[in-house]
């Protein structure tokens, strides 16, 4: 968004309000990438401080989401928005949740890369799960790129890369069930790459959901519900992919 | 909330709005409790079509929370709201994220359920699943009805229940291991119950952000930042289960 868009604002401290709020979810989002990089970090190179620090981030993010619903609720109360600013509110307020949780999902992977560090890596597998992670890390920076620079349009394109992630998150979860049955003493570590495999999964969902919500603030209009047309239509809708088996 | 709290607005219009969106999230609660009551039945008395109808569900759900979405942002635009009835609308709207999540794990338990109605039931594992089935859908039944009353007492009850709810989680996802290890031809079949475990501690997740959500609305307060402070306490937040291992 640039401050053209704010044209219209007789009140110069509104703009600030909202430029401020607007800062912080990247800021947020600043946080919350860097915490999904150390996790894939560690997953890639093994860290054992990894966990301890990811916890930290995570306290500060939590955090940040209070404050962000604090300041949309502030000037939902005493700025009364509406149209284009309404929209950024109400987007900022779903983004700032869909964020916390890819927090947690990355808090989930730290604390997995720290416990398969410590086991054998079968370099094989861990070569797949680590472009699934480099390609969740990507939809997440393209996703919040897009953010800053308020570009729907973009949006629009990074949504449909979920359903390639889903693919992968499948392909690998099959073939480490295929680990499991031949070799039992893989089990423990099988279970912790497809843990790990659906946090990043999950993590995916949450940058699509996001560039719904920044759609929606960019153009008013609800992508979610195409998405629910598009489910009816396909029994197995790509947000949603089958465990596995 | 009754009708005594809307006593200070002088549009009975909008005491209509807000009564017909509460209705509404209301409604959307009672859904979702039916999917997920019919997926726990799935789980424990096996259901063949169970899937196909908990997806069409699904859609009526999703569709709910658009039009949910829609209401509160016209609320916000044309009431501009303040005080307890803003506190309302921001609540409802994250609520509707929440109760269109517990749908989607719903969705999943029913296709698990189908899927394990198919294989042979080890009696003593299904026994636990059920009995944290049963735990799940009696948490959200009593959000569901924390929230009709507007009751934050009840919802502070509530929100420590899914400690328990975890306990339980990770108690079988332990036990599934140690099947899984001791009879690798159970694998596929364990591989199911943990994931629908898994959806049944998301979902107790979901109910306990909805009664946080309530106590905003009702109190003004955000208890989430407590639990962050909770977290920093103990390495182990009662939100996130370790993964199992």
């Amino acid at each position: 968004m640039t401050r053209d868009t704010y044209a219209q604002h007789t009140s110069s401290r509104f703009d600030d309000e909202l430029e401020k709020v607007r800062a912080r979810i990247l800021h947020m989002g600043g946080l919350v990438e860097k915490q999904l990089n150390q996790a894939v970090g560690g997953l890639v190179h093994g860290e054992p401080t990894l966990a301890a620090l990811i916890a930290e981030e995570e306290r500060e993010v939590n955090q940040l989401e209070c404050v962000i619903d604090e300041d949309c609720s502030r000037i939902l109360a005493t700025r009364a928005p509406a149209a284009s600013d309404l929209r950024l509110i109400i987007g900022i307020l779903k983004v700032a949740t869909d964020l916390e949780r890819v927090g947690d999902e990355s808090k989930k992977i730290g604390r997995l890369a720290v416990r398969l560090t410590m086991m054998d890596h079968p370099s094989q597998r861990f070569g797949e799960l680590r472009h699934l992670a480099h390609s969740v890390a990507s939809m997440l920076h393209d996703t919040l790129d897009a953010l800053a620079r308020h570009d729907a349009d973009a949006a629009l394109v990074i949504v449909r890369r979920d359903r390639l992630i889903d693919e992968e998150y499948e392909s690998i979860q099959r073939q480490s069930i295929t680990f499991m049955m031949e070799d039992p003493r893989a089990i423990r570590r099988s279970l912790d790459v497809m843990w790990a495999v659906r946090a990043l999964e999950r993590i995916g969902d949450h940058a699509k959901n996001i560039c719904e919500h920044l759609i929606y603030i960019v153009r008013g209009t609800d992508v979610r519900h195409a998405r629910s047309q598009e489910a009816a239509a396909t029994p197995q809708s790509p947000r949603e992919p089958n465990p596995p088996v």
